[in-house]
Parts: structure tokens; sequence; C-alpha cells
């Protein structure tokens, strides 16, 4: 392989097959490729674009460059679900122990929080005790035994995303679609699910804001399970303003708890459900999303959903005491409530959730860099909603945090996130698109698993 | 300076200021910003363009990145030559003693050669004890002395040149004009003449060999050297096939020596003169080309341009002898002299310079890495030339070398740079355009030097 040559022919517009794209994955991998050369061919592709061939044989070179983990001794369909991330999107939390309870395997690798958008580990790592390290065999272990597990990516599985996603970071080049289909997919497809249900988010809140490249986001990830051999339905939501009305790690966790044990957050359920009966109905325990959806409620009002988090918590060490009485947990944070502001009302009109967002991470509950530790009690508690009607002096968020210390100087910018109309109006729902068919990449030949 | 937010407005089509392209050049000199994020910074620019005032920067700032070396203490109109490189291209070898003979200082900081174009050190050292390794202060001295010196780039001069064109290199980065406008002016710029001639070469022997991008070339290095204060006159010229008779390093030398004492090649001499000539009138010791031709064919007609050769040489460590009787030294290569095949003749249509000179690397009188060696006696003699009348069996090159190792192998390979006509024509003249004049950059404000 003469890496120069591969260079050279992303640069002027040519495509590589899937052996060159094999070949350089590994070699660089392998540190045979010095970063240098391939941040050049990182940047020559973003910018001239990348085939779907190129974009599949990517996601399979970077799938190939760790562990497969194999989980066919466990009995039936395995479904997970991805979101692109959002500002207090606890989706996972809630969703993996419903669909867990309703029968179907749940095999769940998460990411941490970078930047404005929090992580599921974050999230789960807020209960005390709480371990997503686990080594592929345990993993497989315990999704055997309880039908659920969720964990951090193990050092094993696609070591060229970590490598590649590092030098993506610094060189400008993580806004490629390519790239970040290949990023997720490579890990996804190494965990071992059969199906997948993918929350893309747009809006300000969201990794990806703009509504166009979310789309073409949701359809090459269809795509791409597809390809893989894997059923793939993409929802596209609305992530504007926060999800729900926790943000922060145990926030969220609490509001999760809430909603297993059968709370109605609307906007945050909605979207819940509807992934949730997607995934029912990827396993096999459902024809139609309305029947699925039935079988989520009442997975919910039976008590089966929460059980299934008790039983997760215990399995990775968990103090489940927090989850019967999330209070006792809560009681230990600082709160301070804030009232709206002279020029506050009538009504909400949005809640930006980028603002949001950023206002959680200066308050220690996300990281700015990978080695930041987080605040688990530190978060936003949105009292009032868009929508909602207000009144200067009243009650609209509380900032919360295991000390005073950065309370303070966030409340103004939390307070900015906010606008006001005159005119009452109604939510409109989260759901934008849903994807599920893939209609511009067909394969081509035998892929290559 | 963010280094990403430098890459990402390159990558999104944008303009960097004088000030974030000095910042960049300055931090990556000094090992502050790593090769992986220059690579992409280079990658963008390749693919989305620099403007003219981001090459003038990027020149700039390359060349503030080392030493400039000050002249003012040497009297008169110092002026150099550079030529992009080509095949038998040995013209700077006349030039220089040539022009400095005619009263006008000749500060040359020339390169080595590296792939299949000679370089004008490798042809010096090709003189027994002939030195170009010399400090800043020595090349003042000796221009000061005797009017000529010609060295190796030194360690002090344009060290971001060094780090940058080694990475360009590797990662596909080498053929984007602004990036070879500024490494040949940075050097340029930093050996201190006052006025400068380029010889811009295209056709298959030269480094650009498309004319459109050679244009481009010619005119932008006008442009850079006048936006620095310097006159600077540019000729493309053609080389399609090699310039004389002589390819390799004593070889050229050898034709060289025999032009400085009154043996006129044609196309070499043609190139050398119309350049002298522009060399004189820069150097203000004519007013017109006409007169300035006269006055370089004079010096060579009285012997003042070779014994100013002869002065180069002995300042510069180097055996004299070798230059009053060069068959001493030719007379210990082995030459093999090679007939013309039986499917030559009538006429020589061509002779192709890239597989003429990729033959001469191959012999060994080049380089294919840096590190590699050359031997100072291999090369190729041309007895037939283009337009020549040629018949089977008659002697058509010489293939000369230190011993018989390569001699063999490159035969062919020489044979096949012929092409042959049945229509007798007459040789053009390799002068093709000249640029004197700058119409697309203006000074905008003080330029920095």
């Amino acid at each position: 392989m003469n890496v120069v040559e591969l260079i050279r022919t992303k640069r002027d517009g040519g495509h590589l097959d899937s052996a060159q794209i094999h070949a350089l994955i590994e070699s660089y991998t392998a540190g045979d490729v010095p970063d240098y050369q391939m941040s050049a061919f990182l940047m020559a592709s973003f910018l001239n674009g990348m085939s779907d061939d190129e974009a599949v044989a990517l996601t399979d070179a970077m799938l190939a460059s760790g562990e497969r983990i194999d989980l066919s001794s466990v009995p039936g369909i395995k479904v997970d679900k991805h979101s692109t991330g959002g500002v207090g999107d606890k989706v996972s939390l809630i969703l993996a122990p419903l669909v867990a309870s309703c029968g179907i395997p749940v095999p769940m690798i998460s990411g941490r929080g970078l930047g404005h958008t929090g992580g599921t580990l974050d999230k789960l790592e807020s209960i005390p005790g709480f371990s997503t390290d686990m080594d592929s065999k345990a993993y497989r272990e315990q999704l055997e035994r309880i039908g659920i597990v969720m964990i951090g990516q193990t050092e094993d599985i696609a070591p060229a995303d970590r490598k590649l996603y590092a030098l993506r970071d610094v060189t400008g080049t993580v806004e490629f679609i390519p790239f970040i289909t290949a990023s997720i997919m490579s890990k996804k497809l190494a965990e071992g699910c059969d199906a997948l249900v993918l929350d893309v988010k747009f809006g300000s809140g969201a990794f990806k804001s703009e509504e166009a490249s979310a789309i073409m986001l949701a359809e090459k990830l269809v795509a791409i399970g597809e390809r893989f051999g894997k059923k793939t339905v993409a929802w596209m939501t609305d992530m504007s303003s926060p999800l729900g009305h926790a943000i922060g790690n145990w926030p969220e966790m609490e509001e999760s708890i809430a909603c297993l044990r059968g709370k109605d957050i609307p906007d945050l359920m909605e979207v819940t459900l509807m992934l949730a009966a997607e995934m029912i109905v990827l396993g096999g325990k459902s024809e139609t999303i309305k029947s699925a959806t039935e079988i989520a409620q009442r997975a919910i009002s039976s008590g089966d959903a929460f059980e299934t988090l008790v039983k997760l918590v215990e399995a990775q060490g968990g103090d489940t005491s927090v989850l019967h009485d999330p209070e006792s947990r809560s009681d230990s944070a600082v709160v301070r409530v804030v009232k709206a502001p002279d020029e506050a009302g009538p009504i909400i009109e949005a809640i930006d959730a980028l603002e949001i967002g950023r206002a959680c991470v200066d308050l220690g509950a996300g990281r700015r860099n990978k080695e930041d530790s987080v605040d688990p009690l530190a978060g936003i508690y949105l009292i009032k909603k868009e929508s909602d009607a207000i009144g200067s002096g009243e009650p609209l968020f509380e900032v919360r945090a295991s000390n005073e210390d950065r309370i303070e100087r966030i409340i103004p910018k939390v307070q900015s996130a906010f606008s006001y109309t005159e005119t009452p109006f109604s939510v409109t729902s989260r759901l934008k698109n849903r994807y599920a068919e893939s209609t511009w990449l067909h394969p081509v030949g035998n892929p290559s698993v």
C-alpha cells in the first residue's frame, strides 16, 4: 500500500476500493501509518466526499479493527438503541429496562458526555457503585442472565474508531457524515445486536443541529445498518429545547426512575414510547407500533420495567436503595430555586437547549475535556417548560449541585435560554421523520459481513 | 491561536489573515503545532485554495522562520537566478560565472537533485574538493571578495520550509502553487539578493509539466517577488527534451565548462544568454536585452566568464585543474556508446526528458531518497538531438558511469525515450513566455519586509 497514492486519489476526487480502505485503517490502527498522513486523508475525504461504498468499507474496516462480540448464545432478537445525543436526553435510561422487561434482550454499549450533550454512562454512574466497566464475557453472561446490560466501550471494540475520533477532534474533521456513520455503526455492529433503533436529533441541543444534515445522517445510518444485515429504524427527533425537565446526571436518572414508575412527562415519554415500540416490533414481540406501544405502557404500569432497572443496577454493583428512594440521594444536593425575572411571561416560547447544555457544563455536570470529572448531582430542573404560563417572580427553574461554588455564575446563562411570547400555543410533537428502508444504497455482491 | 479553528476556516473556504498565518507557521516551526494538524491545514488549503494575500503571508512567515542574510555591505545590485528544475538543466553553472564576470554580484543558494531533475549542488560537487557548505558570514565575505558564491541552503534559512517540504512530500500536498511559491521565494528572499530571474520550466522533464500551471506559477512568482520589493523576471522555458547534450552531474559540469570556453550548444546557450541578459539589465549594467546579450557574449569570448568560474571553484576548495582539462576527470568514467536501433530514423522527432531523467536516476546520477549518494560521473550524453538525421547502427548516445554495474539495464529505457519521424523539421525556441509585471497582486499597505 502506498499511502501517499491513496491520499492523492481522495485529493483528486477519486474513489478507493474496499481493499485499499481496509489496508489503510489496518495500518493506521497498527501505528504503521502516522497521524499526519491520516489527517491529510481525512481532510481530503471530508472536502471531496466519500461514495456510499467507501463509507461502507470504512465502517467495515473500523469494525474489523477490533473484537466483534458474538451474542448468538443469547436467545431472542437482541435490539439496541443509539442516540446522536441531546440536552436532557435520558431516553436510554428508561427505554432499555422498559424494552428488556418485555422479553427483548437489550445489549447497550454507550459513551460518555462531551460538550453540551450528556452521556448515558455518566448518568448511570450517578447511581452510587454502578459500574460500566465489563469485559465481553461478563457482558454476554449478564445479558443471558437478566436480559439487559449497559456498559462503556471496551478497549477491544473498534480501536480504529477511538484513534480516529481523537485525530478528527484536533484536525477539524469531525462533522462529516461518512465518518460519523462509520464511528457510530462500527461500535454498534461490534456489540452483537441483531437490530437497531436510532434517535437522530436535530435542533440547537443536538450534535448535528441542521435539519438537512440530520436527515442525511439518519438515511445513511439506516442504509449502513441494512448493508450489514441489521434491521435498522431511525427517528429524527427535535432537540431544540431540553427533553423532559431534568438536565444533569443524577437529575436525569431521578426523572427516568419517576417515568419508569409511571410518571408521564409528555415530551419525554412520547419519544421513549415510540422508540420502545419500534424496538418491540424489531424484537418480534409485536406486529404493529400500536400494539407494541400498549405492551410498553403495560410494562410500566405493571412495575416490570422498573423492576428490570433494579435488576440491572444490582447486577452492575449499584446501590438499589436510591431507586426506591431517589430523594435520599437528591437531598444531599444544594438546590437553588430561581424565579422568573421581571420581563418574563406571560408564556414561555422556547428554552434553548444549547444554552442550557452549556450552562450545565459550566456547572460541572458535563465535561469540557475527556479527563474532566463530573459532579453527579449537578444539573438544572426546569420547573416550567415551553408553552407554560409564567409570571414575574414565580419559580422558573432550579439549579442543583454538590456545593454552592458555581451556582451563582450560571443563573444568568440559564435565564437567557428562556424566551417569551404573548400568544398561547400548543407544543408540537418531537417526532419528526421515520427512516426504515434504505433507498439509496443497495448491497453490491456479498457484503463482507 | 486555536489551530483547529484555523483548519476549520480553510476547510470551510474562508481566509486567514497575515497574523494567523504567521502564528501558525511560527508555532509549527517551534514544534508546538503537530504535523497532524499542519497536514490537515495543508490539505484544506490545497483543496479550497489560498488567496494572493494568504500566499504572500505564507511566504513572509516562512521567510521570518529563519535568518535573513544582509548583503547591503556588498556594493552593486545583487542578482540571482532560480530554476524550477529540468533534465540537463545546467544553466546556473554557466550563467552565474558569466553574469558575475560582467560585474554583477551573484549570490546563489541552490538545492540538491531529487526525482528526475538534477540539482546544482550535486553538479558543482562533481568538481573534486568543491564545497557548498558555508555559513552566512563566509557567504557574504566571498561575495564581497570575488562577486560570486554558490552554496546550499544553510540550517538557518527558512527552517519552516524544510519542515513543511518534508511534510508535503508524504501527505500529497506538494503540487500547490501557493506552497511552491512560498517555498521558492522564502529561500530566495532570505539569501539577500536585490533582483531575481526565474526559469519556470514546463514539459515532461519539468517539475510542473502542464503548461497552464507553469504559466500560473510564473505569474505568481513574479508577483510575490515584486510584493517583497525585489525586481523579478520570469521566463517560461520548454523542458520537453533534455537541455544540451549532457545529463548527469560531471557530464553537465563538463558541458558547462565547454560553453564558458566558447562552445555554442544552441538550445542551451539560447536560454542561458537570455537569462544572462535579463540579469545584466536587472543588475543595471545595460538598458536593453540586446546590448546585455552582447555584453554576455563578450564575457565568454574574452575568457572572463571562464576565469570567474575558476575563481569560484578556487574559493570554494575545488580542484581547478579539472576546469582546464575536463577530460582528465571524464577519462575515469566507463563510457558505453550506444548505436541507434534498426527501427531508428530517419529523423529524431523527440527525446522525452522525463524518460531520460528517470534513466539517469536509475544509473545513479540522481536520488530516489534524500539520503542517497550520487555517482558524480554517471550520466547520458546525447550524441544526436531532436531534428538530427540518424540511421540504424549510427552512434546515438553514450552512457557514462563510475563502473559497469547499472549501464546495461538503463540502455533500453534511454532508447525508448527517442521517437522518430520521416519529416525533417527545425527545432523551435525553448523560450516561451516572459513575465515581468505583476498585474494580479498589488501591495496593500506596507509589506512586512
